[in-house]
Parts: C-alpha cells; sequence; structure tokens
C-alpha cells in the first residue's frame, strides 16, 4: 500500500499504519506524507521505505507509481478534510484502489461528484468509518437484520468528548488544535463533521434505515469559535422510527464516548464503544443479555471472517476495529486483483455511498440549524 | 397523617405509606382511601384505623377532621391526576397541609390557581417529585451551586422505560394500565405528564436553570393510543445552557432508567436512578471521582439532616429517596404547628412553584409538538 | 414489639425499627434501650412511647410485659455480643418470642445451650443475617436448590471493608469502635464474627452446603490490636465443593463490598450486597444474563410474599432486605399466635440452627488459625 | 526476527505475530514453525517468507541463521511448554537474543540452568508475561513504587476461568485442549502453570513483593484429570502482607477474569483484565478515583514509551498489551545490537529472573497442596 498524508506526529496516520500492520498482509511501499517535501522523506526513512518510492507531491506518487511494475494496490488518504477529493479524484483516475479517511469530502457537490468518478471507474474505494469495525457492532447489525429486535421504534445515539471545552472559559486550555475549526479546511461543521457523522454511520450501518427529516441545533460554546463544537438532534426515519443523535466536544469529562441504543418491538440493543467487546441485549419481560465477543454463540459475521483476533475477554480494542475496515478492503481489492467476484453478501466496508450519506448529514444539520422551519427534508442519498 | 387515594392494591399509595413510616415519626390515623366507601372501609381495616376516620367522601373527611381535637396533622393526596386539583384546594381550604402527588394538576390553569390558593393560605404544600429525595441528587445540586461544575453549558436528562411496549404490534401486552393513557384522566400528556416531568425537575433542582425555548416531538407509537408514549425534546435554558430531555415508556427492556448529565466548564456530573448511592465526577484533564452516599467527604446535605440513613454502602433506595420528602416537609409542617421559624436555606421538598412548572413543562411539549414552529416559548413559571 | 438494646446513637437499633416499621404491621411498643436506666428513659420518649413500658432492667422487662394482658408479640434483641445470651434467654424462658441480631451469643457453647433452650420452648427465634433477606439472594437460592447451577463445584465469599485501617500506622484514624475489639464484649473474634459470619451464613442459605474442613489465616494487623481484623481461610464442603472465604477490616477504600460467586457445572452466580437488585448468571457458552428484582420472570420466593415493594428499578436496599427478616419472622409469630400450622416450605429467616453455625464458623477459623495443622474438622453443626 | 513454533492454527503464534508486526518495525524473516517440515514450509508460505528461511528443525534454523550475514536480530519461541528450555538453551548458546513464551521451563531445575545460560550470555531474554505489558499496570506498579498506597497489607490475585467445566459431568465439552493436562508436556501443573503464575507474576511486578510462605490447595474437579484445574493458595509476603491467590478453569461462565487487588495503609487499587484501560483507586475517606488509559495525568510509564498507541477512550486491549513486551525487548535489543548502554531505570520486560520466580510459584503450590503442613517455603528465587 501508498500513502497520503499521516507522517511524523500525525495520529490518524500512525494508526492506519497500525490497522494496515496488524495482520501481516499489507506492506506500506510507498507514499507522500506531507506537503513538505523534507517532512515526507523524513517520515519515509522512519517507515524503513525505499527513498524512490517517498515522494514530494501527491501527484509525482500517483504518475510514478502507475508507471512501474510492482505498483502499489491501493492508496491510503489520510490527508486533512478538504484535500479529500482532489486526492481521491487524482488516484482513482490514475487506476488506484482507495482507501480514505472521514468525512468523504469538504462539501456535498464533491461526494457526489466524486461517487459518479468511483462508480465510473471499477476501482474500490473504502471508507474508514472505522467504528462499524467493532466486531459486536456487527453482531448488533445482525440482530437487527435478522429481525430479533422486531420492528425499530427509536434509537439514540451519542457521541460525547469533552477535549474542547477548556477554551470556554478562555484559559487557553482544551484549543480544538489546528484545522479542525477552520471552515476552509475542515468545512461547513466541526463536530458534526469530526464525530456527529461517525453517530449517524452507526446507525445507519446497524439498522439500514435512513433519516428522512431532521432538526437541529449546532452550538459554538467557545467564544470566537466559527464552527459548531456541539450539536443536537431529533430525527425522523423511514418507517416511523424516532431518533436523537447528539455529539459533543464540550462534554467535560466524557472521552470518546460513542454509544447507541436501539428499541425494537421485540427487543433492544445498547452497545458502547469504550466498553466495545459487549452488546447488551434487553427485553420486556426476560433478563438481559450480556453478549460478549469471542463466544461460539456470536454469529459468524462476529466471531469468523477474521474480524476477531483473539478468545472471549482478550480485549480488543480501537486499533483492531480499525484494522477490520483495512481486512474487508483488503479482501475486496484482492478479489478485484486476481479477478475473483464479490462474494455472496458483498463486503463489508463503508463504501462511496457511505461517505454520501455522512456528508449529507453534516449538510442536513449545519442547514437546519440555521433554520426557523422546525423540520428540514435530509438530502439525496 | 391521614391519605386521601391509595387504598388496597394501589401501589402509589403504599409507596406513600411506607415512605411515611419509616422513621417512626408519623402515623397514618385517618384516610378516605377510595371513591367506593365500601373499598375504603377495608382499607381502613388493612392499616389498623380506627373505623370512625376511615370516611366515604374527601370531602366528609375534610370537613369531620377539621372538626376534631386530634385532627390529622396533614394530608397526603395520591387520587388519580385529574383529582388532585380538587382535593388539594378543599383541604387547603379547610385548613390543612398537604402532601400532594405529581402532576400537580390535570392542566396549566388549575395549576396557577392552586398556586394562588396555597399562597394565600399559610399552609405547607408539598409535591412528592420523589427523585430529588435521593441524597446523591442532594449532593449534586449543591456543587453545581457551589460552583464546582462552572459555568452549566450542556444538560441531558433521560427516562427511558419500557414497561408498555407490547401493545406496539397489538399482542395485547404491555398496556399502559388504566387511566394513564385517558386524556379525561390524565390530562394532556401521558409520557411528559407521568416520567418526563420528574427529568425536568430533576434538571430544575439541581441547576436551577429554567428552560426559556423548547422545540418537541411526542409520539404514540402504540396504535389507538391519543397519548404520547414517548418524546424527545430540544431546550434552551436561561443563561445559554443547552439540552435534552427524553423520555419513553416504549423503550423495550429499560426499566426506570432515569439520568442525567450535566456538563460544565470545570467538571461534569452523571447520576442514575438504577444506581442512586453514586454521583460519578468528571474532569477534562483529572480522574474521575465517584461520590458515594453515606462517606464523610459528602456534604451535610447529603449525609446529615436525617436524609442518609444507613453507613455507606449499604444500600438506599427509592423508598428511602421518596421519605426523605416527607421528611423535610413534616419538618415545615412540625415548625409551623410548634410556631417555629423556617430554617436558614429554608425547606427541602417540591413546593407549589415546582408544580406550575411541572405542569408548565407538560403543556409546552405538548404545544410544541404540535407545532410547525421550532422553537416556543416556555410559559411563565 | 419490645426492644432490647438500641437506645439514642445506636446505629443497628435504628435499623431494626426501621425495618420492623416499613410495612406498617409492627409497633414498637416497650424497650429497655440501654444499661442506663436514664437513658433508656429518654430512649422511650425519642420512640413516642408510654414510659409505664420503658424498662431499667432487661429483667424487668421481661417480667412486666410477661403479666400485661396486652404485652408485647416478640421481643428484639440489638444489646452487644456476650450480652445476646442470657437475655435471649430470659425472654424465652418468660415465654416471649425473640428476633437476636448475630452473632447469636458470645461463644459456642452459650450457642449449643440456646439452641436447647429455643427448642424445649415454642418460641420463635429469628436471627438477623439480614442479607438473606435480599430478594436476588433469596432467587439465588431458589436456582441453586432447583438445580440450575448443577453440581456446585466452588465458591467464594469476600467481604472486604476499610473502615477500620486508619490506625494502621498510628494516626489515630480508623478505630473499631467501642467493644468491637474487645474479647469480653465481642468474642473470640473480630472480623470474622462480624463480618466473616455474614459471608459464610450467605453460602449456607443459598448452596445449602456446610463446611467440612478449614484452614484459616486471622490477622490483626493494627498494632496493639488483640482479635483479627482480616482473615483469609480455604474451605472443603460436604460433597466435594471447594471454597475461599475471606473478610477484612482493613481493605482500604472498600466500603460493605460482601459477594459471593457460585459456580456449578451448569450455570455460576454472581451476587454483590453492593449492587442488591441485580442477580449475574454465567454460562459456558451462552450469554450471560441480568435478573433484575421485581420483575415477572422472578420467582415467586423473590417477587412475592412481599420480599419486593416496588416494581423493577426503583432500588430497594440494606433497610429493605433487614425488614424482610421481620416480615418472616412476624409470619411465624402471627401463625402461632393465631394457631396456625406453618406454611408448606416453613418460614424464611435465620434459626437458631443458624445461630449455632454461625458460632461453630468463628470458633473454628480461630482455631485453625491457631493451628499448624492444615486443615482442621469444623465444628458439629 | 525468527520463530520456532506457531505455525498455521496455533493461537499464541498469531498472537506473537500481531505483537510484533503492530508498531511496523518488527519483520517476521525466518523459522521454524512445526516439528512437521511440510506444516512449517506451508507456515513460512503464509507469512510470505523466503523459502530458504524457512526451516525443518530448530536446531538447523539456529546453526544456518548463526552463519547468515543477515541473521535474524532474535527469535520468538513459542514451541510447548516441555521444549521451551532446550529451544532457548540452544539459540542462546549459538548466539541470538530471545523472547519466550511462559512458563519459562517445564521445572524448576531447568528454571536454574536456564538462568546460569543466560547469565553467562549477554543476551537479552525476555519472557512473555503479557499482563504486565498493560498501561494502567504499568501505572499501578508506579503508584506502589512512589508510596501513594502507603505499606502494602493485602494482595488479592484471581484468575478465574471457566473454559474446562463442561468435562466435569462427562458430557464430553470443555476439554482442557491436547497437552495442557499431559504433564510430560505441561508439566507438574496444569492451572497454575497455565494463569496461576500470571496472577503471580502481575503481583510480583505491582508491588514487588515476594512470597514467603503458601498453602495451596490444587483440584482437578474433572474426573480422569491428572493435573489440577483449579486452586486457591493462601500466602505470606515479605515484610507482613497478607494474600490469596486463586486461578480456575472451572469457573464456569468466566472468561479470562485476571484481577488483582492490593490494599495499602493510605489507598488500595484494583484492577480488571478485561476492562484494562481503567484503574480504580480507593481511599478510606475519598472518592474513589478513576484512572484512564492515555490521559495526560497518567504518568510517562504508562502514556510515553510508546506504551500506550491511541488517545484515552480508543481502547486498547490484549494485542497492544502483548505488542508492549516486544517493544520493551526490542530495545534492549536494539541497544546491544547499537553497542548503547541500558537506560536509567532499566527496561520494563519480564526476565529470565521472572521465570525462574514463575516456575518456582508453580512448584511451591504443587508441593504445598501435597503436603499435610500449613505452610512451606517458597523455594528460592
Amino acid at each position: 500500500m501508498g500513502m497520503v498524508g499521516g507522517g511524523r506526529g500525525a495520529f490518524i496516520g500512525q494508526v492506519h499504519r497500525m490497522a494496515a500492520n496488524l495482520d501481516g498482509k499489507i506492506e506500506l511501499v510507498a507514499g507522500c506524507f506531507s506537503s513538505d517535501p523534507e517532512k515526507s522523506r523524513l517520515s519515509g526513512q522512519d517507515f524503513f521505505l525505499d527513498p524512490e518510492r517517498v515522494y514530494s507531491t501527491y501527484k509525482e506518487m500517483a504518475e510514478k507509481e502507475a508507471a512501474r511494475p510492482d505498483k502499489i494496490d491501493f492508496v491510503s488518504i489520510v490527508v486533512q478534510n478538504h484535500l479529500h477529493f482532489e486526492v481521491a479524484k487524482t488516484f482513482i483516475e490514475a487506476g488506484f484502489n482507495v482507501i480514505c479517511d472521514k468525512p468523504m469530502t469538504h462539501c456535498y457537490e464533491q461526494a457526489l461528484e466524486l461517487r459518479e468518478i468511483v462508480r465510473k471507474s471499477d476501482r474500490v474505494f473504502a471508507l474508514t468509518h472505522n467504528y462499524t469495525g467493532y466486531p459486536m457492532v456487527k453482531e448488533a447489525r445482525r440482530m437487527v437484520r435478522d429481525g430479533e429486535l422486531g420492528r425499530i421504534l427509536k434509537i439514540v445515539a451519542e457521541y460525547p468528548q469533552g477535549y474542547a471545552v477548556g477554551d470556554v472559559e478562555g484559559d487557553g486550555q482544551g484549543k480544538i488544535n489546528n484545522w479542525r475549526s477552520d471552515p476552509k479546511i475542515a468545512g461547513i461543521s466541526n463536530c458534526m463533521g469530526d464525530i456527529g457523522t461517525h453517530a449517524h454511520n452507526l446507525i445507519r450501518y446497524i439498522t439500514g434505515l435512513e433519516i428522512t427529516e431532521i432538526c437541529s441545533e449546532l452550538t459554538a460554546f467557545i467564544p470566537g469559535r466559527t464552527l459548531d463544537d456541539d450539536g443536537n438532534n431529533l430525527v425522523r426515519f423511514e418507517g416511523g422510527a424516532k431518533g436523537i443523535i447528539h455529539a459533543s466536544q464540550i462534554s467535560n469529562g466524557d472521552e470518546n464516548a460513542l454509544n447507541i441504543r436501539v428499541y425494537g418491538t421485540k427487543a433492544s440493543i445498547e452497545w458502547h464503544q469504550e466498553d466495545p467487546n459487549e452488546l447488551i441485549v434487553k427485553y420486556a419481560n426476560a433478563p438481559r443479555k450480556i453478549y460478549r465477543r469471542g463466544n461460539d454463540y456470536i454469529s459468524e459475521a462476529a466471531s469468523g471472517h477474521g474480524y476477531t483476533r483473539t478468545p472471549f475477554a482478550h480485549p480488543e480494542g480501537f486499533i483492531e476495529a480499525f484494522a477490520n475496515i483495512y481486512l474487508a478492503a483488503a479482501r475486496a481489492i484482492a478479489d478485484q486483483i486476481d479477478g475473483n467476484p464479490a462474494p455472496e453478501g458483498g463486503y463489508d466496508f463503508p463504501t462511496v455511498d457511505d461517505g454520501v450519506a455522512g456528508v449529507a448529514f453534516i449538510k442536513a444539520t449545519v442547514e437546519s440549524s440555521a433554520s426557523d422551519q422546525k423540520w428540514i427534508k435530509f438530502p439525496a442519498v
């Protein structure tokens, strides 16, 4: 694989590399790790790369790699939000498969355009909505899809974080670092784009339900911030379910507390990212059940396919879940290279369509928040 | 004390009696336990009462008790919602102190009128918003009032229950029993009136913040129901805090999961009714602290005043919290009888003003839910 | 009822009174609350008693009450350990039923003698091993007795507290108050007698298994203490199960963390006194189940018989469990007074036999701890 | 690196490879993956190795690798217990650094001999007592070493598993697979050797305390088993602390529930392997604190040195902890290769001395269990 972005000191690039390394089947061999050629070069050294395959610009990389007989099988794009589109476009059009960080693009129009580009190509395009890589999220999805919850009535998804609260009182602590609060780079939203979209994606992955209408209130609590650091949304789903999605970066002391509750007519489920190896299943008149990763009673989707790597109660975490996105995308890429057909049921990674839905969510929350109208229609997905 | 309502088989009447009994200082001596005189009589036998003081109607009770030299010190009103107003009015006007179940009245207009009646009298009027009786809720209030959380930014209060979900699919299970779904008795709302108002009261008690605007969506998920069994509300508070209040009776498998999170600029707190002896305090960059009832490090308000009856980790629960409302109201009544002034800082029980606020909340959610306007103003409290 | 001991400021007397009051069926009418007649008299005033029935000595009380036509139905004995025997003996021989605090007697020989006295009388004798009053402990017992766990292999019961740790370093904090560390009053053990015996009783109540051999190490960690403040025991049960019982008063920061795990060939259970409304059931290859008090799926024993007073998730605690001992004993006393036969299956409260077993446990741990022999036989129960 | 053992289908070999891969700095380049040369060859293909460096015997591997200019920097030994000694000896004597699975050797005598061999060489020898790799275990160690707990009084370490319970009733389920119950391969103990030794190692790592005397009862609950599947131990530590170590493979429904509680005169700590990102700190009269991995308030040892790879609340698990053993050993190996001195404070991985202590623990429990003597002396460590 190759990588664009993610040089020295970049957190998410390091996560992508650990996720790719984990199973010993993907090797980083090329990259353009920074817009600063010297930093890119030094990062390449850190990763033991052939200097010839460490590039100064992503365009050079796409061009030169495309010309190599041993060219990379895919590229990981971990640059800032506003560059996702052009880098992805460049590599897809140069014939490469792509694994791209989220949100997929800087705006909704780019998302639609990128989808067209991907559709016209026959390349694999995977988006790292990594929380769907957790085995117990996959088990939750299976339960809903198999009807074990009955009809879905209500969904509550939360993503509270507190890391950006400090500056509220102007004490210089808790800055949302660098570019996340800059609309030119981050796009029209900070909190909804950075984490709200993960909560939205989790709902869609588990339940398959799309939002039809939304009523949002986004807030920038920290004086001087132009983009939201908190957002509360009432949502209506196709088929009549109702829901709440709220995400926040000013929820003091919450760490990365993404969680979801799905309430159905037969049963309900509850999953917490900070305790990811468990899935709580609740019933009207029967004891609650605690499903735990790695047990034989967990379905194929969660326990097989390599999505779980250790026995029960040998905890797996964030990196392993992230690696599951790579694992599934790598299967699709390998099948494409080998000319194999897709397996029945398809592959299990977020696609360009999920990317469009995510960017539509961001757009909808921002528009609703600015509106006096109670409900606004969700953009076409 | 005397009691109106709460005869054989009535759950909440039994709770009131246990709460009153607990500390051995309040004795039930009179009552009108049912609109059916025979049932009232038999209930009086159950409670070992003098048959002379078991009445057929609440009016008879008010009149005859008022004429006795050993008349009751106060009456507990545990009738159905739509009768609260007239029973309370009758007893206050007959010179009795009143402890009344919530919601205070059937509608907002009655609430305002009852407040006038109470204000004109010098009687004690206490409302059993019982969840504020929990010691750790009192500790939470103290923390907020003492500024330990800094400025409040966001509040999330939830009250999910699942007991009324069964009928969703017409299987005859899970009925909301009897009168709760009947507007003539329950009022304009079921779920907001029965439990949503507890969540609202909890916010007010802990933070002292009033809602200024609200955006609600109430739903009757069960076909044939006329009143809501679920409600989601976005709220704005005075001073700029934002919040979410949601309550539900169709949250399958949730039992009585009232909880609140209050996020401030310095710290945040989290409390769960199902684990009431703990209060979680979270910080941006310090270990979380778990405050536990009964320890010396807990403030006077929580550990003293008799609001806690057992040492740490000898769990206290629902009845003890309920008894704390009785305890505080009984103090006010005793002071009134003895001609003592109120203590500095006043008494710690929900008042007629809290009752007005609760009924205003119900009114606001129903009106907002029916409106296309995004935000509606909260009624005067 | 009458009470011996438990005057002003005595914690356990207050608990007994709250437990007796809770259901509104037991009334305190007489007592000798202190060996100091004046303190006894003042305590009687606190409890609104007829001064004539507040006595200066327990002997006077037994004598005078026995002579009254409206004499008490039973007496609660809440004096210090070393007086249990003589007070109980006096009242039983005067024809009264007795509810007595634990440990039953000061030594094993007294326990055997008291058993003889109780057996020869036809009086009800109940011991307040209160932790068996919790509904979910009763459910645990039912599960084991119904064979849902299969054959019992291993039992681990713990009772760690930390309240007595402070003095370890001579800082004057954390004293074990007053008489508990005085062998003349407390008996041959402090920690095993005060709390270890609760853990032992819990095992016997749930599983019905008796210890056959024991290997103990008791320690007095605080310099100057003559009695143990910590004890670890390996135990062997009849039928081949093995176990561990440890209790401690120097487990810094633990509050009242009594808990038990029972491992069987089919399933295992786990219960924690600090979270008493839940019972965790674990299986080799099926999801864990969380049984919660008050649900319809809980057996009669736990949900019926009045042993649970509030619906699910309206937490019940220590006082309610304590009240269940009173409730069951009161049934036996009422049946005796009314001349009714005992119900099928008997009554559900700790008896004089449980008292003997408890004192035998204390004796065994102390003897084993002083011995070089690995295993010592458990005394006859 | 090279590997001996761990071919296709071997769980622990796969864990070692994932742990080695994670940080992208260690590459598997040679191996002898099975005693079956064909299986070794096929495993080498799975791992994309040069066929020339896939060997048929470990002796061949040691010899040929030693002769290569690009020889491996170290070998990972993941063969069955009884072969650890001879493989480790071979590679050390051939000049290689070694990372070896635990228990270190088949018996105590081998352990002493291997220690001599390692001491005489200047090779790095690391043992994968992997649970000490968890960041919060490192934080616990730092707290104890910094005196934050005061003097240690009591230690309770548990390691209950339930996977081997099924066969108790002869139903053919729950077998302890293959060689673990075979004394020729596993050694003198199954349960103490496989998991008890982890609990023992955890105590030593965190507290630095050595056992002086032990009193054990090991049991083989499953009929026909010759080696223990459960063990309970009372222990005495140097300096006067007391403790309990119990481990079990027949604790039905427990998964991998290793946990430790360390009680000191100032504070106590509690850590659970199934919730590894948290460390609970308890005090006599202050709120409990929950320390969570990845926060700035966590010490260098836990948050720096690369021992934590993701921000707070992006859960890390078993593989990451395992990788920390590799990370620390790799540092020592790199320093040795580069001729750098060891850092102040040394390296943070289990050494040959820890291996001797572990094998001594196994020996002591087996001997004590067979003895009528209450306390036996712990072997020299």
